[in-house]
């Protein structure tokens, strides 16, 4: 389908919408402000001096500041805010004064090692590169200033001269991907087919190197599972295993399938989809974060998704929900648009917190504060517990802040006088003669009204958590869509009942354990309400659960369960522990750690 | 009570005396021969040079003989095996020609680094000397040979000399503790009080240097941590939690416990029971084994004991079990006997393979092949699973030479009358006018039949995890003992049947499961029987055990349980995964990884 751009598409009220708003009223200027204090935006002047008063510029701060002007774009699409307008016109402007005379942009390698440009496949060149040519796209779309976009034109012709014609770059394809995809945006928002070339140039030679090795046990080890960690350890197409970093593997595919849809390509459409297959069957957290292993920020083997340790960043829930994104646009399968929005709700949210200044780079699904230690010999190695306003690796505030600012792009698509409702947000569309308007407070609740002008049909995807609804209207269901003509305002109700939920029985962590979910909202328990030591309570699905408001905009639930207790004070006893029955409060995990460290858990012991 | 020495205990039949046979027929000498390859006796020729042929001397390579000539001399003591007895007066030779003329010996500080003599506290040269003195006291035992002891008693005078007399050493007490409980030995062996009064020096000077600064909160927090690695963190008297390297712990409190003893120092017993209580109710694997952490070998907080990381190093189950014998010592109370019961069988047991030539470090209760991973960022820190030959730091095997030769220190107590039957090991005590003949194929049965002569009572041990028993005679209970009249041949009969344990609700990781143990023996399941992904499998109390005949040497218990299986093959779903009912087999987990790498638990899911 066509999945229609953000800036066509108005959210109008609800839960989305707010976060929406407090990213545009607080975090964007806080993640200015934060990278303000850390020297970001004042190494754009390129006046760092070695042993002078500037703080040295690090080989990633380009795309930093670079994903803060994409989301501000997004922002000022929509709203006017000259002081955020003037920020961005600031660094546009150090732009243009600061790109060499042959195109190239980039701060590290122009400031502290211009001899190296381009030699080091390692040090986000190219990355750099792409998230400001995304940028500069997006600014052009929204306030029809293109400074910016010239000068990425100017550059993305100069990758072009040095990697296709000239080839004379110390390496073939980037370590980080993410100029794949900011070409081909660049390829749709100017036309310009040599753009969609040089991303096809990107995708289709990593890994081709290793290929004049024949078979990967010709190689060292090492050097295979190095490949591994950005995706060359074979061609992409013949790739049907989500390894390594897992942002980067999410950057990738999404470009994949954004050039599979563009150039039509069915053997790349296909690889896609078992990489696809293969991260949403076999290492995905039921909150949609992936990348189990701090090691590398990594994917492991399929089925190890450890909660405790678990890393899950929130770039990779992110970048899964952008790689989700791009396979709705390849087929119409709602499956896709029930993975954005599990991440959306779970895995991306939980990394922002309530008052819109605190991050999680890492997103455990659970805590327990008794088990951390640390001695002279060692640290536990733990996801830290409370958010902070910036890291030093600071690429997740930024990308909340660009996901949220586009939560629009989501919404709506089209295909053959069909009109898809992808996601359930209170919003308007208004595009090329289509319009339609949403009225909803999902997922508070589960009715959604959908009234569409200009289209034959509307399809309101059905949640595949959803084994109930009703429709005001004859439908058949098409894909996991519910389809109805267009000749009256739909209204569906989703049945939102509280859910238990189960992991696959090769998860062996999630063994013997429940998760409890309300439409898209996967729950956890805190210590902060149920004292620590959650490993004590043990719930059932027959137990039933207790829905009523809640402090963070969504509902909590109750449930009755057991506690249990030792009934004499000896480690290892004949005796079984009493299980007491008592109730477990249960919040939207998104939402943990906004009121202190405390124990938490997503999977609950099953009774 | 005093408990009798091995030399007045011959083992006749039963499972540990097998155990005691494979070990004198082949693990000493495997052990020896381990040594040799690895330059381990040629060392105490103090010939190396630096470039020379010979492999560097470590400085804890003297410890590692010197517990391997302690067990070849309790072997000794008991055989006639001239080829072994040749094998150690080599090395006592090589020490009589080696040792300085003031009585110092050390390889390391003579060959190496003779400058730095007493000048490092963590570099092991007292506990060499301990290791060296426990050993010559044992030789001088076993074979009337009082050179090496000679010796030793040179070196301990010239320690007293340095330590106490000049105090010009650069340190007070050694980082590693050993040579505390050695020196009591001594005292015991030569009755010369002097070493009584180096031991009572040694422990009690322990953590003084940090009284000078009045309390913890004036000392930078990682001297603190520091100084609790080796328990100098405060006076010995005064502590009251198992801290720091879990076997260091081990030989301080068995050295205190046995200074108590001697000295009848109520104090000193108090801490001693203060330190007990806190291992065994907070810190103690079902296993026996102890120190959660491989960071620092260390213990970590009370109920922190993961499964999968345990570290649970063989030498700390051995240290716990010697613990438990100077408290035993100390006070006539079956709870001392059940733990070194509970140890020896499971947690030192498991460090030591079927075959008798391959010994494991560390000891985990889960093994989870599917989790294990390594890339080129990092390496998942879980413990091996395969035993091996030597170590790089092999403490671990000669310590099983020595404890499986001197299994006969554990068996019998005295005290008043009363002769304490402490083990139950099919064998014959003749010390003193007493003689004592006990049959029993425990813990393959549990009828136990004692015939002793010499004295008035008898009291036998009903283990703890014994809820039923059988008596042949009139008895009371006193300290877990039943005593009777030693009129007769008294028959023992405990109920042998399977038992479900649980762990206290405290211990998160053992949460919700249970484990398997029949008399003293904890069981286990390993992937070899059962296929791997062993948390599919919960089981119930209620379901029953088979018990029959098993391929270790003990029964192994087949039980009905289910094994989970997801109902379709995505990740997460809101249908329970269903429960099929099949068997589990269990072994005795002190057998496990004796038939190649596999999954294992301990401790099962309970249904």
């Amino acid at each position: 389908m066509k999945t229609f751009y953000h800036s066509a598409v108005k959210l109008t009220s609800g839960y989305l919408y707010e976060k929406q708003e407090l990213n545009r009223k607080i975090t964007v200027n806080a993640v200015y402000d934060r990278f303000s204090d850390t020297g970001r935006f004042e190494a754009f002047k390129f006046n760092y001096t070695e042993g002078g008063d500037k703080l040295k510029p690090h080989f990633f701060w380009d795309s930093d500041v670079a994903k803060w002007m994409e989301g501000a774009a997004y922002i000022l699409s929509k709203n006017d805010d000259p002081a955020l307008e003037e920020k961005v016109d600031a660094v546009v402007e150090d732009i243009k004064r600061n790109q060499g005379e042959d195109g190239y942009f980039n701060i590290y390698f122009t400031v502290i090692a211009p001899e190296k440009r381009f030699t080091d496949r390692d040090k986000h060149e190219l990355y750099c590169a792409g998230h400001l040519m995304e940028a500069a796209v997006a600014y052009s779309e929204a306030k029809g200033k293109n400074d910016f976009l010239d000068c990425m034109e100017r550059y993305a012709d100069y990758i072009y001269k040095v990697f296709i014609e000239e080839k004379s770059a110390g390496f073939t394809t980037p370590g980080h991907e993410e100029i794949e995809f900011a070409l081909i945006r660049m390829y749709r928002h100017t036309g310009k087919k040599k753009y969609l070339e040089m991303a096809k140039f990107f995708i289709d030679e990593r890994g081709m190197r290793l290929e004049e090795y024949p078979g990967e046990n010709k190689m060292k080890l090492s050097d295979w599972e190095c490949s591994k960690y950005n995706q060359s350890h074979m061609p992409v197409r013949k790739q049907s295993e989500a390894v390594g970093h897992s942002v980067r593997a999410m950057y990738l595919y999404m470009a994949m399938a954004a050039l599979a849809k563009e150039t039509s390509d069915k053997e790349l459409a296909d690889a896609c989809r078992r990489l696809w297959e293969d991260t949403v069957t076999k290492k995905m957290y039921v909150t949609g974060g992936i990348g189990s292993t701090h090691m590398g920020e990594c994917f492991t083997h399929p089925y190890d998704l450890p909660n405790d340790t678990a890393y899950a960043e929130t770039c990779a829930a992110i970048g899964l929900a952008f790689f989700a994104h791009n396979m709705l646009g390849l087929e119409n399968n709602a499956m896709y648009a029930d993975v954005i929005e599990r991440a959306l709700y779970n895995g991306v949210l939980s990394g922002y917190s309530q008052n819109g200044k605190g991050f999680f780079y890492e997103n455990p699904l659970e805590i327990n504060l008794s088990e951390r230690f640390a001695n002279p010999w060692g640290k536990k190695r733990l996801p830290i517990t409370e958010r902070v306003e910036c890291f030093k690796c600071s690429c997740c505030p930024p990308n909340i802040v660009r996901v949220m600012s586009s939560l629009g792009n989501y919404v709506y698509g089209y295909e053959d006088g069909t009109l898809y409702v992808n996601q359930f947000i209170s919003s308007e569309l208004n595009e090329d003669g289509i319009l339609c308007k949403m009225t909803t407070d999902y997922p508070r609740t589960g009715v959604i009204s959908v009234r569409a002008e200009g289209v034959e049909r509307v399809a309101v995807r059905i949640p595949a958590w959803c084994d109930s609804f009703k429709i005001n209207a004859p439908y058949t269901i098409e894909n996991g869509y519910a389809v109805v003509k267009a000749d009256r305002e739909i209204t569906v109700e989703l049945d939102m009942a509280v859910k238990t939920v189960w992991a696959n029985t090769d998860v062996a962590r999630d063994a013997g354990r429940v998760c409890v979910m309300r439409g898209p909202i996967v729950y956890c328990a805190e210590g902060v309400d149920n004292g620590n030591n959650l490993h004590r309570f043990s719930i059932s699905a027959d137990f039933g659960y207790t829905v009523s408001e809640g402090e963070f905009g969504l509902p909590e639930i109750t449930v009755d369960a057991y506690k249990a207790e030792s009934t004499d004070d000896i480690l290892y006893s004949n005796k079984a522990p009493e299980n007491k029955m008592t109730q477990l409060k249960l919040i939207p995990y998104n939402s943990f750690a906004n009121r202190g460290e405390s124990d938490m858990s997503v999977w609950i012991r099953e009774k």
